[in-house]
């Protein structure tokens, strides 16, 4: 061990603390005790160093920031708001006081920028870096994915496809100005939280995060509402960003639509409903699965077995 | 992988299948949506492979009621009654169907001792198992470890050490009844988390939980409390468990107070107050720190760095 156990759980405590106004019994006890409403939404993500995460790739600022993103998305995606985190991590004993503390102020950074906080954790020893984050948040109305109806449209809240061109490129030496922002998309994405609140508000009749690639998670909530997606592939093409994912697409001889199709970890929402503030990208019919994918070969989805 | 990853997950959806009232969304979606009350108590406790087991030593049921216990006591630990459990998993791949079956078995198993049901979860890849779980319950007045006041009597709701007695022979060739009982105490402990919920009815002023050792314990409640806890050697000693907690160390040569004071893993309640359903092992005085400890050397604490 490089570090004092009891000098970490120092600093953690206080980077993580806060005078929030719902958490009656805050970090330091059995369990944290906090103020609910009668209906919350929780969501769990775990990610692993040599999986979801590489030391070499990214700083810890970022790690904790993509790992907390992940979770904070899927609070949204539900059509909820989220409230209290609490952080389980792994350390290896490797790690210094300010990789450790640079981890814990990027689950700070990326859980204020929704109004979330810290309330609890566990830290503790193994063979490799491991961080799992439970969510727990406020929700009205749940948004499912067993609810897109023959007859609504699809929407997209951005351009999916960044994050699967910045792991083509993480390892290059040199990247340009493109590169480095797919680079970026991929190492911390900066997640539009504000997009889903917005399409939950506008009545979306189904809606979920893509972060298992579009085309798995497109499937998904066409078997779970029994209709068929149909996408438009040219809606695509109007993005503002499209041109620029093409473009790098094409210099690294990679098929745009893989990208955006089957990339995966991508935090876009996707939604279902009637005149949603999101780009259009086709319409839900009678039928089952997914139609109008533009790729060339079949999809190879990025998995990590969930 | 020796498993196909739709089948794990279709298996494990099979196993965590529930009818519970209170739930409006369940496994299926990017979260599960409940009913929770207005206050809720929120724990969450990391299990790593090499760290917390050992999978020569313990089955995967075993496994799975372990972590799951550790992270119900908690609840309880806060005057509270678990309601909802989330479940990050990370497998190595080597893992067969029945191995994980098992272990989610386990899991569910001691969830439903509680009345508690698993809502959601994430499944993922990585070099070693990790297991982390958080549990959301329900608390009309949290217990902390802030409450314990002078003239308070210190109270354990069974006798501590039969964890840290399993430690010391879980690798032994043969044992006796009673060495076997002391290993099953290790490998997959049976909490009396009644006991805790008595406690706080019986108007308890602070608990916990000693999972981290009672000398430890005692003393991070003794200092939230801003009090002294005086521990009384020979109240130990009347309860029917000590007399075959002491020869099982004597047989080993091992200090029977190490393993009561320091052993660690104990789902053991401490709890403050007058008049408890519980052991009574000493008394709250004004001051500061634990005094009493009959060890014959300073404690050596079960630590994993939490």
């Amino acid at each position: 061990m490089e570090f004092d156990e009891a000098e970490v759980i120092r600093v953690l405590a206080e980077i993580f603390a806060t005078s929030h106004s719902g958490v009656i019994v805050g970090i330091g006890d059995d369990g944290a005790v906090v103020q609910t409403g009668n209906t919350s939404v929780i969501t769990t993500d775990m990610a692993v160093e040599g999986t979801h995460f590489n030391t070499a790739w990214s700083g810890a600022f970022d790690i904790g920031r993509k790992i907390t993103a992940a979770n904070l998305a899927d609070v949204y995606a539900m059509g909820g708001t989220p409230s209290y985190l609490v952080v389980a991590v792994t350390l290896t004993g490797d790690e210094n006081l300010g990789w450790i503390s640079d981890l814990a102020h990027g689950i700070v950074h990326e859980a204020k920028s929704c109004g979330a906080i810290v309330v609890g954790g566990d830290l503790t020893r193994g063979a490799i870096k491991v961080i799992a984050i439970t969510a727990i948040g406020k929700v009205e109305k749940a948004i499912t994915r067993s609810g897109a109806k023959a007859g609504d449209s699809i929407y997209l809240s951005s351009l999916p496809g960044w994050s699967a061109a910045g792991l083509a490129m993480v390892t290059n030496e040199s990247c340009d100005d493109l590169e480095a922002y797919a680079v970026e998309q991929f190492c911390a994405p900066t997640v539009d939280y504000s997009a889903a609140a917005a399409l939950a508000d506008a009545g979306a009749t189904s809606m979920c995060d893509i972060s298992d690639a579009l085309v798995a998670q497109a499937q998904q909530v066409a078997a779970a509402s029994q209709v068929c997606f149909s996408f438009d592939p040219h809606s695509f093409t109007s993005h503002p960003e499209f041109v620029a994912l093409n473009e790098l697409a094409n210099k690294h001889g990679i098929d745009v639509w893989q990208w955006i199709f089957a990339g995966g970890e991508d935090h876009v929402f996707l939604a279902t409903g009637t005149d949603l503030p999101a780009l259009c990208v086709g319409k839900v019919v009678a039928g089952t699965g997914v139609t109008g994918l533009e790729m060339k070969k079949a999809p190879v989805t990025w998995r990590h077995f969930n």
